[in-house]
């Protein structure tokens, strides 16, 4: 491929017009217009994610015409309505120090150099999910594996600590195979202990799953994770919203962590500690309104101690099998729960009885407290169910 | 002392004219009313507990009149308002079959075989919580060891299943030994397992404890605490509303249940299985309008079943320790959380920093996405705090 020119461009169209560039967002997607492609692209590298501001402008002004307020030198009113003059100065200064254009090149011929496609919101594989998260929404994903899971609605977030225990990647285990055994895509990050669990079990019932990135899909972090994300992308996608080369910064993993409580219909922590930053990805869930599930664990377990901060401080639902994390999104009752037999009458009669010594009714009557009516009533009803039996001169309760 | 007369009294006057029960009420209670105490020990002979016809007869009538109604041969109209007329005869019906001078006379004298108290509403140490219970309360608490105690409002239930585990075991004692050590009273129902561990701690480290049994205080059930049960009255109290003599049926042990909810500021559920009868003193503290704790535990533990129950159905709060069961009356706050220092762009900053190679504030400022005039201010106040440091050319982090 041609290189790209060396600079910073001034403007959209001259973004486009370098053969390099323009060579690579056709390569990335034949189908769409190049021009958004490129200014997609160049929004991922210009700012860290979550900027709201970027995305107000990008929202008002569509992401070529937003770009192009950055790349010119000439200094001019906005037409964003919504982005306050020092908000959209600030935005300025700090998305002016990224952007040249070998950079934002690169953003797409790496993705290329690692088959990775590149969507972007309105394609029918664009989580349905992340439009709550409004202007802190990404720009574009870049996604290794099959985009289309992304695009499926039955998603759950199963999520938990790195220091995980045997007994929490156990219950990971359980539930992610069987949510995902029964077709629901299982979202979590990819990383060791809780993540790797969930995402392992959802493989290994032939499910689908999707791993979100808080660096580039061409640098697998943990790189210990490296099988694993290969296995990831031949079933299902590995995820990120900036570009390849790029750090998993801390910033990023905090931001990464909306895209999975956004994508999932439901988030449920597995385990977690008490500063787990997976608490952030419930925060992230509480505040998006998704319907948040914490697992229990012995109060003893520090891995456990998260969640049991969840269930206190965040309103979290107690979640201790796949059937009641379908609840979560109301996909049926957990278990019908049978009524047990309360009749109070009843209990009193029943022990009133006695499995051996034979008892009238009116002694029945005296000892259950229940009137000798009520008694006759109660035990011809108990007789048709074989729970007590004459026997003279009385009644006798039955084993 | 005198033998009471055979028969049915057809009169509080006519009970109280026995030499025999005259005698037995005024040891009991030589300060009171002989009238009220024996009219009390009646209506607590006659009915089942939670009877609240007999409860509103009572408020509305006095216990001795009330009873008047019952004895009597002679039907008449109730002066009872609130008490329908199919619901006074049906009350009747079941009242009657029982109390004859020799049951009632027994209620008195086998108590003070026993060296027990008879406590009635309005002693100081009636338990306040007790109110609550409207005309479902209790005629009369028969006590053994030190009434005193039953009058404190510093109270907590922790209760629990009989088929308890090592773990709940521990916990009930770590929590009951904590809140009894600082001067709660740590009411329970004397079971095995979690109860029996709960009274133990408290009195393991001198503090009291009340244990509500389903059955007469004469016959400590189960037979295998006989032990415990002394050792609790040495400090504490057993205490029942059935008289002396009356076994503990399940009807009992379910209508027990709502006296301990009833006494305790709180209850906690340390473990209980899915289907526990703990759950019915849970049920009782709920609809009472107390705080109700459940303490977690593995997912894979059946005594802990009933715990996530709790927290899933009824809204239970996840306690882990003392300090949060506290937190359910609003006790102090169980820790102040420190808050993290979750100022993004300083975690961004951070995260732009090499510990290694010393970044000039523009090439900072790029790296973090933040305007440079940010990042300068930023480097101040972190070299301020030592956490970054000055090495030609830029700043590099400190470890």
């Amino acid at each position: 491929m041609t290189a790209p020119r060396v600079g910073r461009p001034g403007s959209t169209a001259e973004l486009l017009a370098d053969a390099a560039v323009r060579e690579a967002a056709l390569a990335l997607r034949p189908h769409s217009a190049p021009e958004e492609t490129v200014a997609r692209a160049a929004w991922s590298v210009l700012t860290e994610p979550g900027d709201g501001v970027a995305g107000v402008l990008v929202q008002e002004l569509g992401a070529a015409g937003a770009l192009d307020l950055v790349l010119s030198e000439v200094p001019r009113e906005t037409a964003a309505p919504s982005v306050g003059r020092r908000s959209l100065a600030e935005g300025l200064n700090r998305w002016r120090l990224r952007g040249d254009f070998t950079t934002i090149s690169a953003s797409l011929t790496d993705a290329l150099d690692v088959s990775a496609r590149m969507l972007l919101p309105g394609d029918p594989e664009w989580p349905e999910g992340l439009a709550d998260l409004g202007p802190h929404g990404p720009h574009v994903l870049w996604v290794r594996g099959d985009p289309s899971v992304l695009g499926r609605t039955a998603t759950v977030s199963i999520v938990g600590a790195r220091a995980s225990t045997g007994y929490g990647e156990q219950i990971a285990a359980e539930l992610s195979g069987d949510l995902a055994g029964s077709g629901t895509v299982v979202v979590s990050g990819g990383a060791y202990g809780i993540d790797g669990a969930a995402h392992r079990a959802a493989l290994g019932v032939g499910g689908a799953t999707v791993a979100f990135l808080a660096g580039g899909v061409d640098r697998w972090y943990p790189s210990g994770h490296h099988r694993l994300f290969e296995r990831i992308c031949a079933s299902g996608a590995v995820v990120s919203e900036v570009p390849c080369g790029a750090a998993p910064t801390r910033w990023r993993f905090l931001e990464r962590n909306r895209l999975i409580a956004a994508t999932g219909r439901a988030t449920v922590v597995v385990e977690a500690g008490w500063r787990s930053g997976t608490l952030n990805t419930a925060g992230h869930a509480a505040t998006l309104g998704r319907p948040l599930g914490a697992v229990p664990g012995p109060v003893s377990s520090a891995s456990s101690a998260g969640c049991h901060r969840l269930l206190r401080e965040y309103d979290a639902v107690c979640v201790t099998r796949a059937a009641e994390v379908r609840e979560l999104w109301g996909e049926g009752a957990a278990e019908p729960l049978a009524e047990e037999r309360h009749d109070p009458d009843r209990i009193r009669l029943l022990d009133a009885l006695s499995t051996r010594a034979p008892r009238e009714s009116t002694e029945l009557a005296r000892r259950s407290g229940l009137p000798a009516e009520r008694v006759r009533g109660l035990l011809g009803m108990l007789d048709l169910e074989g729970v007590v039996t004459r026997r003279d001169p009385g009644w006798i309760r039955l084993r």
